[in-house]
């Protein structure tokens, strides 16, 4: 049974939904992926949004950017956490995804993540999966001692090759 | 029968509202004022949205402030204009709302006016409506004479007590 | 008989006013365009507002970029609906051009689009003019329907090939 | 046994902090708050945020403003899911707040709120307990009916009475 | 015979302008101030930019605030310098009326100054008229004078009082 | 005897002084053009600014980026009028110039152009010579009427061709 | 013998310069305070800027508003470490003295601190002082432990009287 | 013994690192540089941080892009100076990173510089050090005068071959 949603409004958003998506699989953590706008087909997105809690999810990723009104529609219907990405932009450089997305109403709430934060929506959602899955959490803190060996071991290579030669 | 449906998604957003409301019955223009919220009560949303052309609404001027989804999600069901306002906000002083209305995807305009524009949003509905209505145009440049009419009387009183009793 | 005009002020903004016009052929609508400079010929740019009503005109769609006083000044002087289009600018991403656009005072005001929202400027017309169209109205509906299918096909191509292969 | 630790740099951010943990206590749920400078006095906040998944801390809610570190330096130590509020600041509207907050680099996200969104992080940390705890969700669902409630009465005075008399 | 034209687009503008005024009052400047609407009067506009070289302008100081076009469709017509003065705005903070005037295309330049800088806008076109009046410009060096002895009698008071008492 | 200087702070801006100085090649207004760092060689540069009088300078064209002093500066010695360019930039765009030109303090005016506005600072020069300067107005009466035709051909052509060959 | 310069371009900026004054006089820093204007009296600058060296100066600093110059001028004259307060302003909030004071070229550094940050650049002149001074060292240190014990106390006081009534 | 540490939180930030590393080489200045994360490796940052000052450091230079966490954390550890550079963003141009740089509260300044303003960094530190070391401040002098001389050739290069073919 999946427990993640993950829905994007555009296929061009892809490349940084699949962050997300490669991320829940690394630990471990079923998902479904979704296309679908909020604003070309709100009939077959209410539909979504309303079934996602029978189907089982917990979480909803939403990505979008511009206007980005899918994440916080997501939010208006799902009663659990949505997780929202803004996505970057051309023009504004995601500013107007962000606000979008960030700014919700009192009552409303969207967990935002930063600009093309694809990963870390990914993170945030097995996070909130964790506070009720001991293995799933187990999982997380070997990724955080990963990411920790990662900068130890480019440390230790400056260390050895100095500066110039890094 | 009403031609124009203003909707906002709060009450604190009623003093710019007003101001649509106000011009458009100066214009003579017949108008139904809603309070919905796309955020808070989604169904009664979408049944406002999809029903709003057959109770003969031609324009909709939606008012919303910060992560700002109701003139866009009525632009992705109501077929014909939509007209939005970007509401003013303390922190971002409405670029949060005016970014959130205006920059939509391709596909689904939002005709948005300035942020706080609720003079100019029940103006463009007039004229919106004006382009099939020629008393409704003569009335609208009847409209902007006076505009004109007002601030040459301000010249002519600078130009009377000078600009250090003005 | 056109029935809206699209003008821009340089002729490096065609990109972008050429989707407008492309959507308005799509859709049936006739238009004519012209390039016009309110700043470089501000006589012959005076004498095309002017003209612009008597020419049939319901609607001008005007693009302009950095300052950009085109679309203010149309709707100066033309009585109906004027559509902004704000340019993307290198420097500052559009943001010049859409304060330039959306932020006009009361009394004057112009129905503005998404930075290089060329495709939203046509569809925006046409459903002013489908306000009193039923058979424009029609067709933007079967646009409408044309571009939910296009959605509905990534999602399916989606589930059939999972998103890796995608 | 606490649930969720509340913690703010400042006891200026209290006024916000406490919509937080108003609404937690309206739902039940159980919190602990704690000022605390992650600038001020960083081994007790090390010592804080090492110490809160033993004490029972599910979700940290963490509010800041201006070069916002609090949230970020506790989703760098506490495993579970962090959420952060950027406070509203005279120079730069929270913007400041906002960006040191939701821009978190890969692999350690926080869950951002809106500028000064005190009473959304108190819900989305509920939303995060509730999905593991079905009546916390049954009384969030309630918490939503409710706010659908406010607004339909809105709009219910408005028909009765008019937009010039509400 | 007037030298320089001082036009605002609003009399809210008045405050601001009137330093201009003043200045050029000091200076010995002759100046003719007027209220025009380039958007509410284009007509009037016109007639006024068109006839501002055979009355003797050399320079125009034209102040707008939001999508600020006087300052630039007065440089579209009228041959000399034009200085532009942003007017400060609530929701902006008056960036739109700073990108409005001096962002303008390549051609058609206005000698912008910073936002609500009337007392600047004074100077600077007396400092345009100085480059043919040497008088003028010793006077402009004696007002420059002036504004240095200001600052060198409070670094006196502060060595005399000590900051506590300043 | 030059009539304009052209001052920068790097040779890094030379794309864009350039520009300013062909304009006024073009219209017969004579020049010197100096690197010259206020920051690098403030000595140098204090000996510049203040024998700018003595050398003839009637106005002074200075290019900045980022933290743009050199034309503030300029302004602060040289009495006439001095018009900044700035300098685009990678990371702000253009905004930490502009900001760091246009928004100088009460009694210190500098005429601010767009973003790499050389051309028009070019323009702007001959424009203040050109208030006492008969001929050199004509010429700049000719150049605008340059602009005019240059318009008007593209016009044509696009009549001609339409737009989808233009 | 001064060790710290304090020089600030208007007595406007005291409210802010005068918390500088504060920490260093607790921390037992020598300090001279002057109002010079750059723009202003540029002579008298040049004079202080070159003369500050002899006087026995380490650090200066320096706050200004707007197109604040005055860190950077002293930056440029000055070999010593220069410390810039970007000043709060009406319009732009102090992004405009945040910009002209932090985004210099390379080669003069401005040790820039917050927006209105007088305090913080006191201490940062202290912590400069302290490289070559243990007993201030040791001063910083107990200010910091103090800070801490702010903290500490605020914090108990929550836990005794609860966040209801404090 | 090690004066300066050069610290980033990532390899990426290194063409900016390298840059201050190289001016302090030039300068004569011993520095220690290290790769380290303040959110991955909070404990191994704590123990870097915290043994700082008896490593021999006096001034620590940190570099962060994004929500730039490091610097301020280092400031809150390392009682002597910190030199925080802004690391440029693609989404947002590092204002984000500048933001929460240089927005520290009260009592916890960093000295911040330009947005990549790597060689500024490492030249404020020599400064610092040069207020208790003369030979330093000598050949920090020499190399002012070398910038001096660089600007100087340049612009005896443009008179020279005059600026068609510079």
């Amino acid at each position: 049974m999946a427990k993640v949603g993950i829905v994007m409004g555009s296929d061009s958003d892809m490349p940084i939904m699949k962050k997300a998506a490669d991320v829940l699989e690394q630990l471990g953590v079923e998902f479904e992926m979704t296309i679908i706008s909020a604003h070309r087909e709100p009939d077959v997105f209410f539909e979504y949004a309303k079934s996602a809690e029978e189907k089982g999810f917990k979480v909803i990723i939403a990505g979008a950017g511009m206007a980005a009104h899918l994440p916080g529609m997501c939010a208006a219907i799902f009663p659990m956490p949505v997780i929202g990405i803004p996505m970057h932009t051309t023009s504004l450089g995601g500013r107007d995804s962000l606000y979008s997305i960030v700014q919700m109403p009192s009552g409303i709430p969207v967990a935002t993540v930063a600009i093309n934060g694809g990963v870390n929506a990914g993170l945030l959602a097995a996070k909130i999966l964790a506070t009720s899955d001991p293995e799933l959490l187990a999982r997380l803190k070997a990724y955080s001692e990963d990411l920790k060996n990662q900068v130890e071991k480019k440390d230790a290579r400056l260390k050895e090759v100095g500066y110039k030669n890094y």
